[in-house]
């Protein structure tokens, strides 16, 4: 092993493994700390999937009753984007751009769907104060969920909430190595975190909870998706 | 600490320290392979800026010309598809979507610019062999930018060129944890990846490489951004 190994900037990224299956009000942050010895300045990396289904927010609708799953999109779409085939792109309530309006059918009862949450920096907030009272650490806490991009192919994990861990952070001011002032820097970090957690996450839904431990302490701050990064439609090029 | 430390699917993201100054025609398989000790299955993750150093694709380019600026761009780009102040958002040779042709200021000497690589893909594959060959060790590569989003706030750091690691990885027809089979699961790991690197990377450009231990063994294989996450425009809802 060499030095770097041991280098106290590097993260560890670590599955947690035992959730058991979640339904309608049970204890995400409970569940958490019974499962994973957390430390001060972790984030905890949820997948929307269980909170959706501990907030109640699933549906019944027949595995091929693709009308019956449009019109649950389009009462969770703002507005619709595009539509080609089965996908159509929206803009959900909460400003995400995405596809169905987040709804899908993976890691549900047969039948069933899970909606987004409804406001999920609140749910990640409820949790974070949770798991800070019952755990007694101070943690950060990222909902994730699974979006595709324009001009890319594969989907990513993004943080559609977050808590206690910054959503973006400006590095405008900071100076390069050769001390020159970096201009718009701002590193969508909750981001780059969501995605570094789904690489630990087999798609079976299996491990929907994952800890990154050693990030930047200056990261460690109130946060929103919402108000950090969700754009703004006067700021989009593209819509 | 928790039998979860130590999960088999744990990753571990190690900054490399004591990479010097880089430069036209330096070996950065050598640099890599002298400043960390590598293990089979590592991945290791290099920005940009320094492959372009290596690779002689220094421009020198006054600060303040910004009509020098603007004709470079335009020669590094396809297609221009915005404008908006002094962003623009350009189609690159290789197909990728950025601003300004990936060309940018920041961690290059005074009064020069750094381009893109001319075939990022053949660059990663290049270090790639020269490190299993210097280094005696199987590993992948992944050469690195940071690109915006086009909904999104905030860049994130994507792979622009890769060896050895997978672009996407395609779940389709692996099932859920109900046993229902998913549809349409090709996550692009190789984003993942270079987002999970930028966590440990500050952004005054000390840190150009990265490695990341621990990934699913079955991810270590042949691969491409180009031929695997760069989206033809046929494919695409939003040029």
């Amino acid at each position: 092993m060499t030095s770097n190994l041991h280098a106290p900037n590097g993260l560890s990224i670590i599955p947690v493994a035992g959730i058991p299956e979640i339904g309608e009000g049970d204890d995400l942050a409970a569940v958490t700390v019974a499962n994973a010895t957390l430390r001060d300045g972790d984030v905890v990396v949820i997948t929307q999937k269980i909170v959706s289904k501990a907030e109640g927010r699933i549906r019944h609708i027949k595995e091929d009753d693709s009308a019956g799953f449009e019109r649950l999109v389009a009462g969770e779409a703002r507005r619709i984007l595009r539509r080609r085939g089965t996908l159509t792109i929206t803009e959900t309530h909460h400003g995400f751009i995405c596809a169905n309006a987040g709804i899908d059918r993976s890691n549900t009862a047969v039948d069933t769907v899970a909606l987004l949450p409804l406001d999920p920096d609140l749910s990640a907030r409820r949790i974070q104060r949770r798991i800070e009272v019952l755990g007694q650490v101070a943690v950060g806490v990222i909902i994730t969920d699974t979006f595709g991009r324009t001009w890319r192919n594969g989907v990513t994990d993004v943080a559609i909430g977050c808590a206690g861990v910054a959503g973006v952070v400006d590095l405008r001011g900071t100076v390069d190595a050769q001390g020159r002032t970096l201009q718009a820097t701002e590193v969508c970090i909750a981001d780059e975190i969501a995605g570094a957690a789904d690489l630990v996450k087999p798609k079976d839904g299996n491990i929907p909870i994952v800890i990154v431990r050693g990030l930047d302490s200056s990261y460690l701050r109130p946060s929103s998706v919402s108000a950090e990064i969700v754009r703004s439609p006067q700021g989009d090029l593209f819509r």
